[in-house]
């Protein structure tokens, strides 16, 4: 016998008065007096089964949420099933019977309030399966699509770079060791030194991968694993045409993602999108300056941004410019890199933007240094070995020539966190990383 | 006075008759008896430009390759120059000097013979700067666009899953341990179990990302960190509807990179592409009589493929099925992981086929064990420990329902490799890392 061929769950309304054959998981089912109601769940979302024949009913018996079926029957309109029709008459073949009770509603997602958080990343294996959270890592997977199709529209050619390292090259704390035949090597907590080097051979690169921090605490912001979108550009005239490409990229991808997910970001919750044609800039300064005027406080003396001020100027920026995206740049002195480009017209400050969402940084966005000997210059001012082998090649890229160049290094992560509007960036990841959780 | 704005190479044609300002870095310096003909590269290739005038001659002096330039000049045609035209008349700028000589020549690429490939890849920083070199990297670029824009079109949900695990799960000696916070963590040796977990939610996911190998030996075919493609598709009637899409994949991915970068892949000589209109399949058994009869040996007591079968069976297929791309399947049952689907019909062989091209083994392509109670039979079989935490949340996923699924593991850095018609998976990388490298 042949067996039909399938029909998924969007297209069955297409074949109303007609049989088909469906395939899916048992997502729900409601008794009512010898009849079932069954959904079945596929890619596409669910298809309504109305069971009355008793042995149709029978094999129903003991079987929990997960099963995977085929069910054939007829299509018959119905307003109010999904899609706008569901099956009668069904025929039930059970493909993998499912007979323990899941641990979690898998029709009913997990909530995402704090105290809630530990259960949805322990039962993520399973909370995947429910349709409302699907939504959020089909947002993120168009988010690295739309990402992708902007640049290489604009000629950047995305690079892969390698994860483990000779050694910390950028420094500090947070790196990984691990054990590499016998030597110690260290995981890449940034493609940094690579993108700039592959700015000499393609002028414009990016790269979207992993990144590896050991930040030893649990934040609403850090992770020990996450993605990053690296992107480099060279032949800049200045450090506004970084920021404005990066900008404007940001820009584009957020309106198309409100735009094609329109229905699912309403039935997420996630805020309005208010966005103007270009990011407003303000300088820390100016922040600092705005901030203690509105807020008859004085954080001027101040370095840093302090973190309410991040918040502030995202409200700031929104009312006043009609923007949820907000640059701050010229950040003072004391937070300069060694890889960074002081600002030739005030020496308290680096050429370096933050670009602000929603109140939280969602990516650096600086200037480099690109001239060999004042990079070498600033190594050594930061204390480096310059002749460190883990420096050796990424100074060559230098010293045979680099133009000025610029980029960011952006949360991939946070940035799917903040369209969304969630409240943490391990809700935007499908399993996250932390000093705690190195499962599932 | 205002800069003009840059042109980039190949629209310097464009323009003929007027001036132009390009930048770019010094490529190629020729002097003859006073005039000096200089090449100068940006992303898209090269300019031509002509220096008569003896103080912008003077301007070139002792600067070296690599040299960031910006050159104003008018556009004149010239039939024998890069795109047609060239600069008269330069007014030259130099944007960063480069006065050492670089210690490889810029405008000859290194060459790709197996003695000279550790030079290739100590010089990768500079040699990437190479014009012939970048063909190499802008189709390996192109290869994982056009693979990404085939599963976008079938529907397959792109997925980041995490590269630290908590422990080696699929098992093995070749696996990298690091220092997790003070416990031990693994790196990913592929995203196996990931993918087959997430099959429960989408269906149909893939993951273009970094594997982690701690492969001991140094061979052509082996790194310690590669690019994997992993596909997983769910709702598969059988073994075939894998192997079918991966081929059909990657017959298409294959003609439109020859389409579309048909003079670059001539001038790498790349072989001629030869494929039909589907991946033709040979069992094991089958290449080994087809194999011992054409070459009078018998290796038909063999269990796996030897190494001459690779290769012979790959030019078997493209000389009596007109296609370089063809499937080995059912492998030997001793080649079975837990994972896979053993043959329902033939308790000897597991449904698996390798996908060959050009005498390498490209991708392993199996269908999986799906039933929870047969899948933890298997793998007490192997002597895991089920209940061990690295198998507990990948066994929830079977036991709360998953339908038949198969998929592949596709090396992408072998892809490019054997597309170009490279000797070594090297040389398809930017910057490979081996047991003997760990830099640049």
């Amino acid at each position: 016998m042949r067996i039909m061929n399938r029909t998924v769950s969007s297209d069955v309304k297409q074949h109303v008065g007609k049989s088909v054959r469906i395939e899916g998981w048992l997502h729900k089912k409601r008794l009512l007096g010898g009849i079932a109601f069954i959904n079945v769940r596929d890619r596409r979302g669910l298809t309504q089964v109305v069971v009355e024949d008793k042995d149709e009913v029978e094999k129903l018996r003991g079987l929990q949420i997960g099963t995977v079926l085929a069910v054939e029957g007829e299509v018959t309109e119905e307003a109010r099933a999904p899609g706008g029709a569901e099956l009668h008459k069904p025929v039930l073949t059970v493909l993998v019977p499912v007979t323990d009770e899941p641990p979690i509603e898998i029709d009913k997602p997990i909530s995402h309030k704090h105290e809630h958080l530990d259960t949805l990343f322990e039962y993520r294996v399973l909370n995947v399966r429910n349709l409302q959270e699907q939504k959020i890592f089909k947002i993120r997977a168009d988010l690295n699509r739309y990402i992708r199709e902007y640049l290489y529209d604009k000629e950047f050619v995305e690079i892969q770079t390698p994860k483990l390292l000779a050694e910390a090259t950028e420094g500090g704390a947070e790196v990984f060791k691990l054990d590499y035949f016998g030597k110690e090597a260290t995981l890449a907590q940034s493609p940094q030194f690579y993108k700039q080097i592959m700015v000499g051979a393609f002028e414009r690169v990016f790269e979207i991968g992993p990144a590896f921090r050991a930040e030893p605490s649990a934040t609403t912001r850090h992770m020990s694993e996450l993605t990053m979108l690296d992107i480099e550009m060279g032949f800049v005239k200045d450090h506004d045409e970084v920021l404005d490409l990066v900008g404007d990229m940001t820009i584009r991808v957020l309106q198309r993602v409100y735009k094609e997910h329109e229905a699912d970001l309403k039935s997420l919750n996630a805020p309005q999108l208010v966005l103007s044609e270009s990011v407003p800039k303000f300088t820390v300064a100016e922040i600092h300056e705005l901030y203690s005027k509105a807020n008859k406080t004085d954080t001027t003396k101040e370095k840093d941004l302090i973190p309410d001020e991040e918040r502030w100027i995202c409200e700031y920026a929104k009312k006043k410019h009609g923007s949820e995206l907000v640059y701050a740049t010229h950040f003072p002195i004391e937070a300069m890199k060694f890889y960074h480009q002081a600002n030739p017209e005030d020496d308290q400050t680096v050429l370096w933007g933050d670009l602000l969402f929603r109140g939280l940084e969602i990516a650096t966005v600086p200037l480099r240094e690109y001239h060999y000997e004042k990079l070498v210059a600033q190594m050594k001012d930061a204390g480096l070995n310059v002749t460190h082998q883990g420096f050796k090649y990424y100074l060559q890229a230098f010293k045979y020539g680099l133009p000025q160049h610029g980029g960011c290094g952006f949360g991939i992560d946070r940035l799917v966190e903040k369209t969304i509007g969630l409240g943490n960036v391990k809700e935007a990841t499908l399993f996250p990383r932390d000093i705690n959780r190195l499962t599932p």
